[in-house]
Formats: structure tokens, C-alpha cells, sequence
């Protein structure tokens, strides 16, 4: 992929995210990464279940990474905040 | 592994799991498998980073898989949850 299909999972609404992942799959994406920090991670995960076992069964999970980042705490110290990668790719 | 060595990761404290998973590989465990479910799934993301990271870092990921299991939700209809299995292992 030359331009990266990505969606980067936040605090809204989980089916903002997963309307995200299918337009991508709509417009011809052959993987889509969905990527979180934090505690949206684990809306992250929920986003990619419910493409692949409610929406695009044609889907299968490629890849998942995880990670550490470390930011700017509020403290003006160093925090580390923990990073997921999701990669969703049709099936062959 | 005849006996799994696993830590099932829930609303305590970070530390508390890290810990768990660091008794589990000192007992001579080769892997530990670190599951969580809903919200806890960024937590157990924090612990399999934490403890590769900051204190067993021959561990590495050999694994990540994530699935939805359905339960009986608060109303008695069928409620779906994600979940998480992080596979740590010693580096060979």
C-alpha cells in the first residue's frame, strides 16, 4: 500500500470506527489497520470483531502488534502509553 | 504445556498482573498467556508490555489472538464481548 489505509480508534462511539473500516473496504482497501493507545484499545479490538463477525466475513484479522509510546505526562514528565495495531485483510 | 500457565487480567490494579506473569516465568514457565475480556483488554495489552519491557526483557510476544464470546447480558438477551490472548514467551 502506498497510502496507508488506517483508522485511528478513539473515544467516540464504537460503530463510528467499524463505519470507518467498511468505507475503506467499500472503496477497493485490501487491508485496513485500526490503531488505539490506551484505554481505546480495547475499542479497537471490538471495532475489528464486529467488521469481521457481523459485517465483512470475507475479513480475517492479518496482524496484530502491540507497542509502548512514550508521551508528555501531564506532569511535563515522561509517561508510556501502551499502542495496538489491528490489521483486517480480505481473504484470499 | 501439559498445566497452561495463564493470568486472567481484571479491573486490579496494572501491577498486580505484572506480577502474577513475573512469578509464572521465575516458577520456570517457557510462556504465559495473558486473557482478558471488554474493558480489561487494555490492561492486558499494559501488563505483556510492562513486563517485556521494564523487567523481563528475554520475554518477547509469540502470539496475539482476539475472538468474541457471547454471555448473557444484564437484561438476559445475549450481550457479545471481546477478548484478548497475549502469548509471552522466553526468548530462545
Amino acid at each position: 500500500m502506498s497510502e496507508e489505509n488506517a483508522v485511528f480508534v478513539g473515544n467516540k462511539p464504537v460503530m463510528n470506527y467499524v463505519l470507518a473500516v467498511l468505507t475503506l473496504f467499500h472503496n477497493g482497501a485490501e487491508e485496513v489497520s485500526i490503531k488505539a493507545r490506551g484505554r481505546a484499545i480495547s475499542r479497537a479490538v471490538d471495532v475489528a470483531e464486529i467488521v469481521r463477525t457481523r459485517f465483512l466475513s470475507d475479513t480475517e484479522i492479518k496482524e496484530i502488534k502491540i507497542g509502548t509510546e512514550q508521551l508528555t505526562g501531564r506532569g511535563g514528565g515522561p509517561a508510556n502509553v501502551s499502542t495496538i495495531e489491528i490489521v483486517l485483510s480480505k481473504k484470499q
